[in-house]
């Protein structure tokens, strides 16, 4: 930390900011500049908090420099996480060089729904369904999923389909249920923050998707991934769905540039919501596209075999011919970034990849 | 729900919007102006999402005009609510002509160090006592209270100083722990969307602080707020904590304007947290002060016997005569606008009370 | 305009309303519903202000649904529009089918300075060279532009190299010199709503290109393009380059989703800024495939012959063989979109095009 | 300015920083620590970009600490700035015991209107006179103001009525006509980065009343009065009236944590515009009570005979009896803080002022 002190603070002040860091443990070292004094604090680094010497007299600002978040840094683990999907002989892999393709319907409705919805994403190259069962509603008066019934039905798509499941789970309790039934657990953005359900999922033997706050910095996002890693699963894949601010003409502000910037902190694979993050379905397929071209390492996506009918987020959901072109498109950015899907014909240029 | 037809809409895309209408029970009126037609949609109203008809062919918007909440609006219940805690002779109101002032420091440190706190705050004139003995912290390697231990302490300190004692709960397990010992259940603006503690607050005969999370609009406060009436309990006490924007001299942005805007929408008591709204010591009497002259129904600070040794968010808390200080100013505060503290003399005058 | 009553409003308020619409000119429609009575509004639009009806006593809410915008709006004109630079023989187009590329450094510096960016950026592909003359700096102390001279570098820029040249103005006298100078005149992001220079800019025969304001919405976007429009000039070339939020990663968070919304609703062009939007070197080049990836009509990026020596934004500035790669990398991703670039081969796939 | 190395940053990436900073002129100290090593650059600083830093390899940040505002800081100016205004014998002050209180209309409509205003707020006790000649409108087609008719109506006020003139200037050549007719020159939230702008009444002999920018940090709102002070017009008058959120209950989000700020920063007097700060009448009240518990220097409020009748912001601007209320209101709350106003009876309690 990097204690600046004010252009007229006394030397005692000064010496009780040296006296508080030593006090603490840590080493403190005095640089006099022509304006100011500042502080700088060596040693090994526990959980400051810059603001506590925000509070002394004399004291300009604090600057914490070291990052709070060690398992999930690329300064700590310097080459890509990947992450292994599914104990068959074929398992899918998530941040390697083929992209991963979550599709599916924002809630499991029916057998008939969800089977017609997992043969079409089937069918254009998808190998991760999505479906929830428990859905977490801004209104206590919506269908808030089928629970149980949806999971099993979930089960059957595996079954049926060779697809590996991410559901949703929602609270620590909730997730003794979920774990039964699905390949990845997933923690919705509303509960980015939700330490409970973070420590128990970081208890699991599942990869976790934990999607970003709708409001929280990438440092916020990451130490949410810490907890997670803290209990002992290393398997997190993160998932931008947008963020929340001024604009008004999408849902959220799909925030692309959080990508690289995932990319140089932390080693852990970053996909991207382009349903969620827009929340309108003809802007779904442009940002997917988007999201391939700027490196994120695959993607979630809504799909419903009869969007006007569905029962949550129709409006976001593609058709199956659209997925079916979405796949068609990103396949083909894939190839210019150095990427595949399971659609790629054999040989993808390595040319451009990062 | 109004919908806007684009100008160049066929009359086959009208008729499809009034089908749709129809076919979910309600009833079309169609609205034929010089540039174009809207479609007015009346009757028993569900949950409809506007977006379900913005994805048809030649709408150009469809805009929700009923409020999704309904226990909590003023529509529904016209006067103020007023909530009692504690079962004693001399209960404690909020949301009545005395401010409710909550004080207390962030973390349950120790038995000696919450008891100095409530001593103080007691001796200052507050009647209600917070700390935390389950911290929800940002870092997985940072204090996170003292658990069980610190409940009981709180209930001591309900006991020696006849203070009503305000905590959180972290999740829905953990409810039946806190419920036992705590007078007000607190649910943190982290959690304002963690559905499934919503839910069990809201099973509780014990009333519940709702903080409003970082980025929630008013109207997805007050929907938090539903979720927790909806299972039955109506003693809700919503918390203005500040939220996030751009604006990098606070931790949070204070948005005091959301009093008066409760007070229009909602029958329930709205208080400010002015310790999290800000982050910075010297900046909370100043915003206690004008949270008292908005309007609001009282505050919730953060009281430290020796804040610059606090465990947690000392540079937010105020030293005991600081809250001396802070009672002073907002009872003559109060007096302006037609309200009372626990030190008010006898008659105020309720002159400028709205 | 679509006025909502509150429940309980009375049969006087809603004549008032009604009366109130028809003083003004208007005709209103009145639609009783279960729960409330709704007022529509129609008639020739003029500019009316949802808040003059929302202060009336018994209103809920006013609603606009005419947009304000019309000369701008894809209502009005329905094919794109595509803008013609330079009066040569080659003339260069923005929104046909090639992408348009504007490179350069932030400011003119030197003639060498200057030379040498042009003749980079010439050969890896760009038509327009972009370079300020006039800096609107945000602290008055650092340096703001060569002016005149600036100007008369780029004029030989242009003779020399072929280049079509953008530079800002930043006042409405200004204009009058740098217009003079240059093939496009660009309006910085600080001054979108500076409508003295809207209106100055929209008597020139100039294109315009007209970057966002760091926290304009949409709306307010197109409306500062009608403020240019509406002077007689049609030649607007828009221009997003990130927007103000909460995001801490990134200077600015650039919004792609924009360039869907804008395509849905104007014929104006649109391109992006990557170096403004990202405010850092290493995430340029992603957020430029994104951008091409999600549909925009080309790019405006900071090229500088020596980044580290710039005397503004030097931190992102791509050095010339990073713009190289930029070039190639957007050209296989054109390919991918139906777009083209001054280095594809001949025949692109218009496939994918929207 | 502070640079922090990658913990893995090798020692001819630490030494070439180090040569980096002694090439600009200043003197490097290096600082090794147990994770990582820390540069501080120490002199006399110029203007410096942290960015400049972060693009060299090894680098994980740089951190400005010197502020770059000089003339509008506390540390330059530890007292208090008071402006007077005008010439006569009982100037107003900003900035002194007495709070300033500006009230008007939002445009000059007519000599009846104007006049009816300007009696209105003289009787209720403003000393200062609102009201705007030319109007910066976000659509071309809306009322643009009166133009120079309206700037002599204003001087007829001043006459008439003994108050000081406060009106908008819209740019450089407009500021020419403006200043002969005003006693104070307001340049506009739109305009605060308008440079052109603020050199042109930084060479002024007027007050300066500057709005905050709609997402301008303290920092950049500072930035803006150094820009005015440093071209010899130390008279600037801060005015906070509320910034761009996600929150959609007020048309801005008042935020009025930065008053303590500023005052804690800068020596320049800051007032609050309750009046765009809400975009509602019904909250102006509430929100001017709360700017002055804050500790604001004064307020500026839109006042209109008829309201209803108003050619532009009706739905904000305070009946004339509204406006009476209101300063009887914070004439109390004025009391509280040790403060005064044209309607306090002579002795205030110096009490609580900090």
């Amino acid at each position: 930390m990097i204690i600046a002190m004010e252009p007229q603070a006394t030397e005692e002040q000064i010496q009780a900011v040296c006296k508080k860091i030593e006090a603490l443990g840590f080493r403190a070292h005095t640089i006099r500049g022509v304006e100011r004094t500042v502080v700088a604090l060596t040693g090994i680094p526990g959980q400051l908090d810059p603001e506590e010497f925000e509070s002394l007299p004399g004291v300009a600002e604090a600057l914490l420099i070291t990052k709070p978040y060690k398992l999930a840094s690329r300064e700590t683990k310097t080459e890509d996480s990947v992450i292994q999907v599914g104990l068959s002989d074929s398992p899918v892999t998530i941040g390697g060089q083929e992209l991963a393709v979550i599709a599916g319907p924002c809630a499991v409705e029916s057998r008939e729904q969800t089977f017609a919805a997992a043969a079409a994403v089937r069918q254009a190259g998808a190998r991760l369904f999505r479906g929830g069962a428990f859905k977490p509603r801004t209104s206590p008066y919506t269908f808030q999923g089928l629970g149980q019934e949806g999971l099993e039905i979930l089960a059957e798509v595996r079954q049926e389909f060779g697809l590996a499941i991410v559901t949703e789970t929602i609270d620590p309790e909730n997730c003794n249920q979920v774990e039964e039934y699905t390949d990845i657990l997933q923690v919705g953005a509303r509960n980015m923050q939700n330490f409970s359900l973070l420590k128990r999922v970081g208890r699991s033997s599942r990869p976790v998707l934990l999607k970003r706050g709708i409001s929280a910095t990438l440092e916020e996002f990451l130490m949410a991934a810490e907890y997670i890693m803290a209990e002992g699963n290393y398997n997190v894949i993160l998932c931008e769905r947008g963020v929340r601010t001024f604009a008004d003409h999408t849902r959220n502000t799909l925030d692309l540039s959080v990508i690289p910037a995932v990319k140089r902190r932390s080693h852990l694979p970053i996909i991207v919501d382009p349903s969620h993050g827009t929340g309108k379905r003809e802007k779904v397929i442009p940002l997917a596209r988007a999201a391939i071209a700027v490196g994120a390492d695959g993607l979630i996506v809504e799909v419903h075999p009869h969007p006007d009918m569905a029962l949550s987020d129709g409006f976001q959901s593609l058709h199956p011919e659209e997925f079916e072109s979405l796949m068609e498109q990103i396949t083909a950015i894939a190839g210019v970034v150095g990427r595949t899907t399971a659609r790629s014909t054999p040989a993808p240029s390595a040319a451009i990849r990062e």
